[in-house]
């Protein structure tokens, strides 16, 4: 059996003393399943999911940790009846996708047109392959797409030697979709009317404010830091919130990391987000001669900020120094805040998800006996972030809501926090 | 005014002795023009573009030459009338997109239903920024599409605060063209129904082998190899071949690259390729304090081998080191043909050309008198790339059309070539 134990990681907010870490591992014994096991037939695996670096209000947050404890535990189930590990994100997210309270999927933002355009990737860490939607309609849930994207290019060539997609979007994407058998969605069951009007009427009075004022550089700045505050700091109305859901199991040391979002609330129809764009909205990379250890990432927030700093890529990067918390630190200071690609931006809004495992180095028990060291973090510039994660021998997933420190500005400080996970591998035999 | 001279670079196809360099530069007086010119008062700049990496018939090389050269000089022309960077590339682009031989805007392939569906980004090296455009019908020049998502963004947020869109793909990237006063083209005037018949037929003749032999794996890679060497080495009937363009003119150390693509043939629809993907396509960085030189870079090839190994940006990191041709031959060899992220292909296809420039560190005769080192090198895994190159102060552009050295396999191993530029700033009061 696997005994799974777990310490804070080194947390801390940025200038601020460390957090209590929220969570603590118990001790469980998985059930036995027929495949995905180690070699002794016991299932392994570790989920980290989040729905969405925003604001989460203090008044929904049951129904934010909810859905991540769900995800969760879908992940840790396909696990246990011996999915791969894409196959268990995707299981999380599907279950995000669902709830009316991600902006993904179901829930997800409406665009200027009042549609609903979704973005989702996956990537397999074991064969470093991604699949990915864009701009996507009628489909309740993209990531299975994505999931499928990726599936049928490692089939091989098409017909005549044509090369499968990995990225298709819009009408196309949608058509591939229904093609391969998953079901369509009509659009307007997915549709929330008051949302829309909700924002819509927002948009039209920061629209004359602006006319107003002739377009005035300055006054359009006033004007967005106002309106952007309540586009990324949602109530808990479905679709007014932008939050992407990604999560990372690890099943005997092969990673994979997947993403969703509805996207910006009012976007202009055809926009695509981080969420579709490879390296920006999730990336996994099992350990390899170059790379000591495994490394999923997943990351949510402004889009376009994320885009353009490849933040998922860039994370997974750092994560290769030995230590994560200063890694994971560094990484949002200088590749995300102060990243040059964002230097004219005075807000900067993105969260990531980190997971990152490798064989222990100190001495085992045994030969027969392995321990897998896991260590997950999350680090936001938005108010907050909420996360869930659970061990394949976990009897349930622990959540937490993130928060900045009182009284620092969202987009230019972080919080950063984070566990670390001991796997024990005990031969059944011992016990 | 400024003197133009070229020396070779150290050139080398893979295993080869190296090619004679097919170009020398001439000295030339520049016309003078109101803006983007030196403190002297003369235009700077200098322009790198490709016409594809595939396969160039000798019987059209001409035609593929004399684009290039077309493209080049419409570069040169909007520099010496004061166009920034990104717009001179725009403009050659421009040029490129309305050849029916490239593979781009007019001439672009069709897709599975008979479309045709553009893909095309842009970068500023100065700002970062990147805008682009995917699967978009209807627009003959999508490359102005990405130009001005990138100048749009450059002014800040929408009303409400919403962030602008740097990437739309399909109908809303569309709308979002025609909305901003760039023209749309009918779709049955890009369309060549002539190779849609022959693509079409190439297809169904070689789904039928896939049928006979009931898709088994070996075979359909065999079909593959066949017809996809047809799709990737067109002929030069309009719309057959991959081709897409990209340039880099540097304006006193700015850079700025693009790319547009027309994507596969018979690709299916929706399907976005690197054109219009983030660090897949093309990447543009100006110098700064953590690196030496300004570097410019555009890919053509596969686009799904190009997304998943994020070609265009990995070679511009590469440039940083001192030796441009190692620096280049390393990349693509570790980054392109032998990477991880393309393990499972034994055939991988991309080209790519790079500009770099620094201010030469030699002694200048005088504080008045600056040297700037330009280094142009393409190098490609598909049998030909063509290539055009022009300084602001040259009379006209130069071509040469690239290709594997005998009895290389494509896709397998790979060409280099390149120049060194040094453009020295002679202050107008001492003629």
């Amino acid at each position: 059996m696997w005994r799974v134990m777990e310490t804070p990681l080194n947390c801390a907010e940025e200038q601020q003393p460390p957090p209590a870490f929220p969570a603590s591992w118990s001790t469980v014994t998985p059930q036995e399943s027929p495949a995905d096991r180690n070699d002794k037939g016991n299932a392994v695996g570790f989920v980290l999911v989040h729905a969405g670096a925003g604001y989460h209000s203090e008044s929904k947050a049951k129904e934010y940790k909810h859905v991540c404890k769900r995800a969760c535990q879908r992940a840790v189930d396909r696990l246990k009846a011996g999915a791969l590990a894409v196959d268990a994100v995707t299981a999380a997210l599907v279950e995000l996708e669902d709830s009316p309270f991600t902006n993904a999927g179901m829930g997800s933002n409406l665009n200027l047109s009042g549609e609903i355009e979704c973005d989702a990737s996956i990537m397999d860490g074991k064969s470093l392959r991604y699949g990915a939607v864009g701009a996507v309609s009628g489909i309740n849930n993209p990531v299975l797409v994505a999931n499928r994207l990726l599936s049928e290019a490692q089939k091989g060539k098409l017909s005549a030697g044509r090369i499968p997609p990995c990225f298709l979007v819009g009408r196309g994407a949608h058509d591939w979709a229904v093609n391969h058998g998953i079901p369509p969605c009509p659009s307007e069951k997915m549709f929330s009317l008051s949302a829309y009007k909700r924002n819509k009427h927002k948009m039209e009075l920061a629209e004359k404010v602006d006319t107003g004022f002739n377009h005035h550089s300055k006054k359009r700045r006033q004007a967005s830091e106002t309106v952007s505050s309540s586009l990324l700091h949602p109530t808990s109305a479905p679709g007014q919130s932008h939050q992407p859901c990604h999560l990372h199991p690890i099943l005997e040391g092969n990673v994979a990391a997947a993403v969703s979002s509805g996207g910006l609330a009012m976007k202009h129809p055809g926009r695509v987000g981080q969420a579709a764009h490879h390296g920006c909205g999730c990336w996994a990379e099992n350990t390899s001669t170059l790379n000591p250890y495994s490394t999923a990432v997943s990351t949510s927030g402004c889009g376009e900020h994320l885009i353009r700093t490849m933040l998922a890529r860039e994370c997974s990067s750092a994560m290769q120094c030995e230590d994560a918390h200063q890694a994971l630190l560094e990484a949002m200071q200088n590749k995300f805040i102060s990243s040059p690609f964002l230097a004219s931006e005075d807000c900067v809004l993105g969260g990531v998800i980190v997971l990152r495992c490798c064989r222990c180095s100190d001495a085992q028990p045994s030969p027969d006996i392995q321990a897998i060291l896991v260590e997950f973090l999350w680090s936001h510039t938005t108010e907050s972030m909420c996360v869930g994660y659970m061990s394949a021998q976990d009897g349930k997933a622990k959540t937490h809501i993130s928060r900045l420190p009182p009284g620092a500005v969202a987009g230019q400080s972080l919080a950063i926090e984070g566990g670390v996970c001991r796997l024990v591998n005990t031969p059944t035999t011992v016990d």
